[in-house]
């Protein structure tokens, strides 16, 4: 017998039908005698109605009332889903975040989890009930309701496993598992059955948005078990642990992509000190977040600075960096919205020599020109031109053998 | 300046438009100099789409659970009016009957409010807040989510004003105050300036659902002044009061009437000590609520026995009639479910003499036939035949001078 925290996102509860088929899975859960924990989401487009509404009123509502407004989604699917139960006949008791004491600091619509006071939680699982907990939200000191961001069910699931020190914490979602790779791109992706925390981090920051980044970073912090199942299809999942030893000794465990790039250059720009900070200093102030920089410097004085952004701040980082140009006195600025990031990412990465290079041929062999290099501990990444992505990612997927089953 | 606690019902909130005109009436009176108060429904239909989801799931979904459900209803209808009023320049803070402490009993669905805690409205009205609680709702001792019912909100704006003593507690609605009688039978029926807690207890009874009943014994019981107001028409309202002096000096306030009566009666019952409670014992185990109940002895030892119920439990109430009958050997049970009640209401009739007759007369004028009469100190219903409802209101209207306007 375990205790085991589950999480249910929008998708998984988004009719009535759909929760009353999550009733059966925590009492199959129960059935094999474990204690169950489940933090659940708001049922898929009720937030958006909600969200609408307020932004009928106003283009910037009020914070404060924000939360309140869109708390009400999880509360509708805990109430839902609690009377599931019931009327199975399992005894269940639903909870806000209020209601469990999910104490966030004061960060109206993206609040951070504090504490969690889990008394009541236990009580009822000595009762033999199954606690259902509003996803998402919590309370601050002073009583009123936070939220917690998008994909903050996946932060309450995993800190009422922290809390309560769960066996494990189970994310259901529409996908079965996390992947080599998008299978929509590679028909022979793969699976996998166990990948690092880290590595599931490098894959979440570049789009493999199977969980959020947060929740992974917290599960980290708590050595929580995560694992990731659908909510549709019976299987094993992924689990996804800290204990690297454990892992599959694959040098890559998988590659991640992102249409989503852009990426602007200035271009012989007087080297001196502070050159980075004029550059990026009025991109960052205008909110854009950059993600890949590379600076060379050539023979002439002058130094060529490159960095990648979301495509949506394309034009206003172009205009941005055109402005800054001249204050330089740089010689000329050029950009790219028609290009991709492709990352390896693996933890074996740290004990394989060659990887990089590797890679490289891989593409190369596929004549793919490589605009842009970056790398980490864990993860090399390489910008290439749009259209190669579908062939880029392929080649690397058998170039690294990620398609054949591991033992 | 005063203290106003306002109350605003679901069609008043029924869109995000009519919440923002809520939100410019409330400007208005804190223009005029006045700290408001502000209790609020579910937007119209809300609770019914929530409703249905539940039964969905369960015919009898369970209480604290559907408790947990229905109240996210007010929960949205609270943030969006504190967004258009921040919105619009005014500091305004929205509670759910959770945050400001709305103790209630555990009988969910229908709970009864024991206390609420002022100080943090008051904190918030010394700041100048606009302050709008979620009607309709609390919390238990232990923190469970509970309602009371529908209609509660009601009860929320004036167990609020009662708490915070205030000046006077305006229901919104969407008519524009309490009439003689209804204006779609009666076009002469004329607005009440004022109407006493004990008429207007009686009228709200009898089916005049401007207020629900239990907010006017509230009101009462606290001294709380109420006033039922439109929300789409300015004017004064009426005035609901417990000073009976100043009231008008008409005999009579207003006539109600209530088209969903049946009647039954059970004739030649051998008349023996307890034969109503044997009569009327089975109807109340079946949950039948009876109203009017009237029994005659006759000459030969035997009595008859004539009551009223709800038109939708007619046949089972027939049904468990006659099993009565044949079990006292009575002779016979004879049942009409085309009747209706029509009452007049009012505290002058205490001091007036000959009201009844006056009634008893206007009808018989009109070839009226009585075929039930019952009185009360302030009330006098008479049942009569469906079909002459109209005619009969018309009548006793006219008769009692109410379509005369009053200084």
């Amino acid at each position: 017998m375990a205790l085991i925290v589950q999480k249910y996102g929008g998708t998984s509860v988004g009719t009535v039908e759909k929760i009353e088929n999550v009733a059966e899975r925590l009492i199959a859960a129960k059935k094999e005698g474990h204690d169950v924990v489940v933090a659940v989401s708001a049922m898929s487009g009720e937030t958006n109605r909600l969200v609408e509404m307020a932004h009928q009123i106003s283009d910037k509502p009020d914070p404060r009332e924000y939360d309140v407004l869109v708390s009400t989604g999880e509360q509708v699917t805990i109430a839902l889903l609690a009377m599931a139960l019931k009327q199975r006949g399992y005894d269940a008791r639903s909870y806000t975040g209020s209601q469990v004491h999910i104490l966030t600091d004061s960060a109206h619509t993206k609040a951070r989890i504090l504490d969690i006071d889990e008394a009541n939680i236990r009580a009822d699982l000595d009762k033999g009930r199954v606690v259902i907990v509003a996803g998402f939200q919590g309370k601050d000191e002073h009583g009123n309701i936070t939220t917690l961001g998008r994909g903050g069910s996946d932060t309450t699931a995993v800190a009422l496993a922290a809390a309560l020190k769960a066996d494990e914490c189970q994310i259901y979602t529409d996908v079965d598992g996390v992947y080599t790779t998008d299978p929509r791109v590679v028909p022979d992706a793969r699976r996998l059955e166990k990948i690092t925390f880290e590595e599931m981090l490098e894959m979440a920051s570049l789009g493999s948005k199977v969980l959020q980044i947060r929740s992974v970073e917290f599960a980290g912090k708590y050595n929580v078990k995560l694992r990731v199942l659908s909510s549709f299809v019976d299987g094993p999942g992924t689990l996804i642990t800290f204990e690297e030893d454990n892992m599959e000794q694959a040098a890559i465990s998988g590659i991640a992509f992102n249409r989503d790039e852009a990426k602007l250059t200035i271009l012989g720009v007087p080297d001196q000190p502070g050159v980075a900070y004029n550059i990026l200093g009025s991109i960052g102030e205008a909110n854009i977040e950059v993600d890949m920089i590379i600076q060379n410097v050539g023979d002439d004085g002058t130094t060529d600075f490159t960095f990648t952004v979301h495509r949506n701040d394309y034009q206003h980082a172009l205009d941005i960096l055109n402005n800054t140009a001249k204050e330089l006195n740089a010689r000329e600025v050029v950009g790219d919205n028609a290009i991709v990031k492709i990352s390896l990412v693996g933890v074996g990465m740290r004990s394989h020599a060659g990887i990089a290079s590797q890679m490289f041929k891989a593409l190369a062999d596929e004549g793919i020109n490589i605009r842009m290099i970056s790398t980490s501990e864990i993860k090399i990444s390489v910008v290439i031109d749009e259209k190669y992505l579908e062939l880029g990612v392929r080649a690397l997927h058998s170039a690294f053998g990620l398609d054949e089953p591991k033992d």
